[in-house]
């Protein structure tokens, strides 16, 4: 049994992980980080796990789990995990870091646009973007993984085929993602209350949001160029999913199949992308609860764009369904194990 | 592997059987019935199935059904499965009916409250009432098990000990049930619109609702008298939970404790239900998706009643939970297998 | 013009309040006061008042305010109405306090459920309890008037007539309610984020809730005699409206036009009350955005109970309208001008 | 008092209709045209307006409501207003068509977009699109209105200022738009049931959307030249409300007072257009319930676009709200009368 550990076990995301965790074969959780709810028990925090979890919420010391756990992971606010990693915990455990911290390997992007000092850049080289559909062999071997955010996975994985057979034009690129709440976080602020979000839609950090410099840096490797692109995150009343909806310009004159015939040859094998069916457009409720991406795409012979569309559960494919298949992949383990979770409609 | 077919498989509760079989180690459904969507691919029906279940949907032809199954699920409206059993059926296949056609014993009171008449009477007594927790030996004897109704699942068993055992006056009892809308079925209903359900509450079927002589029922057989009970179900804008509200006066003066003592001599070692601890009261959002029915109760000194509540995922201890589960013990299985669903919460 | 003050007016009773005043033709706000907000402009706060309100927030002082204002409101937590009234204040404005403090009549009740000193009961007794409905004449001559809570409104005009008529049994008498979320306030508190209210629903302060010795206080002296109830409020997703499902065992043999008599009896010229024809049941949709309580009801001859349901929104009729009808009675206005609001619905 | 009829009272937009107009001091409805309820009582179809409306609904006789009333508004279905509507009735009576019947004056456009052959070609140059501020005194003098499409609405608006003066490239033009569920009517279809519409976002329509020629025609007439947008509407899980995301590139170095500057040289003066202060995005929750149109704009010097982003109430601003702002200009009233509407808030 691998034993993990998580640290910031009690936000959206932990406990995602503790539920995927919980139903993982290969898994034993000793360690349910949580530094506000120190010494309660976990059940407590997550009824839902009355009589499944019995442990209590442990404090976040770092050096001690590295000790005791083979994977962390770390799902907590930006600079954490950055503060805290060094060689000696590397040298013991492996990490998948839930945080922006070693997203970005331009490290002036990434104080810029988190405005925080990054205290360990000596790692950022070394730590693989987790995004396993695309860098697989690395994570495999990656004692520190950086695992995407939910906004840009998706975002990211809609575009890449494209992007990487050169199919659209990337100064055109244009990603407008709507998230349900949780992306939020469990933080008791206003502006998440539920009578501030429900029956309400709104854009929020336009032009400003902190997945676009990770998102144009996925897309410039893909696509061997530079990218700047507009992104625009919006706030929708329901718990879970994200959709992109991306636009941009076609360099070829390309019909559907053609099209479809990119993502098949980057996408067919791969268990948690589902290009859809002509016709069929992603709904975030079709992948809620489970890791899957789905897409799909149209021609707009109008205007000469296609509207590439993305779901996914933003805490599953989002957070820690992605965190679980970074760790299979680092493990050596069955990609899917403990993944194998069948959308829930409705 | 078990052979499972499903009449009604599109419906929301077929749809849930599917997504736990889909899971279950020992079972393989060989028939998707639906008679609205006959040779149309299932996954075009419920799109979270894409390239999970490749099936198409196939009449409603139990005769066949019955050569090719060794269990047939009946997720279907009153008055079907009665009208399609018999002798032959039942010697080559077992069968768990969702609808309420053998739910009562006496076929009057059935045919009162439904409005039909019953086409097979002869095997009402042969049918299990398959409560799980209440009847499990007889269910693994059976042929035919009646699964209950989702109000009634979640009613009985939130009363059931105290019942049994005598501590209240079953004449005082009130059921003040509120249901998500899923219970409502997927018919294409003006009620059922968004638009109508959103942001709204109400009462509906007062004082006569369906599944009152079905409590009535089984808390009879528990406490050995005849019952008779104020039940009301509400909706609510939201898509799975019920939560049972019950009042009644107590006969004996009794602690928290004593109370606790009495659930646990029925609960402690049942999987499924959980007794909660002093003060913390079930929430829907605490059991959705899994097979859970969370209990806990208050006993109020002013009014000598005590206040019981009870919270299920109507879709799966409520309907498909409970099938799977009825049939893991008719064929001799872990109770759990295919079970094991952690509450997904947010 | 009727120079109006209000004492909170940032959260949900104080935005509904000036929604309401801002359409009134009679009345001119000149303090918009809120201790979370001073110097903060308004429209900041709440946005739909942007080119409608230009006033800043300011500091609560009564003082000052009952030198400027000819009522003040006082939507603000227990205690603080009570702590700052005195003679000088009331001497030069009226007070209608939407908080607890007034409302009950036995100081030793109020501070029992409460669990505060009450700081000034000299004016308990002064007080009136403003349910126009059925103290229309005292509020015309009130100072002070106690402004119902949204729980009690809905509850006792609910089972008013027929506690006053003699016709239930009010030891039997029970109160199932279920309310919007805009109840619990707008403070940043987890238990009411978005994700964790959302696709839930859970009973709270069982046996236990404050509204109820109010309920009791009111029915008691409509039935002539001591009255305790069982009232059990839920947690509904969804912004506004309360739902109270009343049970009671019948004393007399009624049918239903004899209740519905009684009911006109106390309601026909009652414009905010509307008694639903036969076999129409209250929904909390009907009423949103207005002032009326929609109540209906059903008789069960197999428990010889009577189901009575009735429907507000929470914040007009259960707050913010009702402390306007009951201004509009003060100041000898047209009991309905700023009222006549009609429910918005989808 | 102004007698006006209604066609199509009982879909969602008939509804705000009569519920707007109940409001309004110059109108008396006279005919409550439906013809799935003929001889029903208004209220029993929407039961918020018992004892508000005491009329029945009557069928669709257009030249029995040319005789009796002086406005018809038309809340139906493309094609049935241009099937009725003929000289004898324009010379009795005033139409605010809500339907896309006369929007376009292309009818190859229309014929093409919508499937359908037009009926009355000939009164399409008359007709006057009731944008109202852009065509304010068109409408003044017109017999025959058509009101604009909700997503039309809030997506011409949010850019028209920045077209008109050039200040955009039309070319880049993207309009990435968000509707709660009333706009999708209130048949009784699969695909808008709670439970496929509750906790799920998609998008719909994709390259495709019927108000695409319509935006076009009119951002063309602006601008001064033919415009081709893409324009994706998307499903929200809310009752109401519309929020435009707009994308375009800058022809010109801008600075945020200079584009604010041009929106207020357009908007200013405008009671029900309010450009929002920078920083501040709209929500449309803030607009519910009301006609307004909250607009504001961001620029991205890293991509050189400029995002606006406009807010309304489908049902207000975006059909019933506008065509009594319509009827208003058409018949020399206040043109706010009767929608003198605060926001609800929450």
């Amino acid at each position: 049994m691998i034993k993990a550990g998580i640290i910031g076990s009690t936000g959206y995301a932990g406990g995602e992980l503790v539920r995927i965790l919980t139903g993982h074969k290969e898994v034993e959780i000793v360690w349910y980080g949580s530094r506000s709810y120190v010494d309660k028990r976990y059940a407590e925090v997550y009824q839902n796990m009355f009589q499944i979890v019995d442990a209590k919420c442990m404090d976040d010391n770092m050096e001690e789990l590295a000790k005791q756990a083979d994977v962390i992971f770390t799902a907590t606010p930006q600079g954490l995990c950055a503060s805290l990693v060094n060689e000696d915990i590397l040298s013991k455990t492996k990490i998948v870091d839930l945080s922006a911290d070693f997203r970005i390997k331009d490290v002036s992007v990434y104080e810029k646009w988190y405005g925080i000092e990054h205290k360990s850049p000596q790692y950022i080289e070394e730590a693989v973007y987790g995004l396993c559909e695309i860098n697989r062999e690395d994570v495999r071997g990656a004692r520190l993984v950086a695992n995407p955010g939910c906004y840009t996975t998706c975002s990211i994985l809609t575009a890449y085929p494209l992007a990487k057979e050169g199919i659209i034009d990337m100064s055109t690129l244009i990603v407008d993602a709507k998230s349900g709440t949780s992306g939020a976080g469990r933080g008791a602020k206003l502006s998440n209350l539920f009578c501030e979000v429900n029956e309400n839609m709104k854009a929020y950090g336009v032009a400003s949001h902190r997945h676009t410099p990770e998102i144009e840096e996925q897309l410039g490797y893909a696509s061997g160029e530079k990218v700047v692109i507009s992104f625009t995150p919006h706030l929708v009343p329901m718990n879970r999913g994200i959709l992109a909806t991306e636009y941009a310009s076609l360099k070829k004159d390309v019909s559907w199949s053609d099209v479809k015939e990119i993502y098949d040859k980057y996408y067919q094998k791969e268990k948690f992308v589902r290009v859809l069916d002509e016709g069929v457009l992603p709904e975030t409720k079709w992948v809620e609860g489970s890791n899957y991406v789905d897409i799909s795409f149209k021609i707009d012979p109008r205007t000469n764009r296609i509207i590439m569309m993305g779901a996914i559960d933003n805490l599953v494919k989002g957070a820690a369904g992605q965190a679980v298949q970074n760790m299979n992949l680092m493990f050596g383990l069955d990609e899917a194990e403990g993944l194998n979770l069948v959308p829930m409609f409705p």
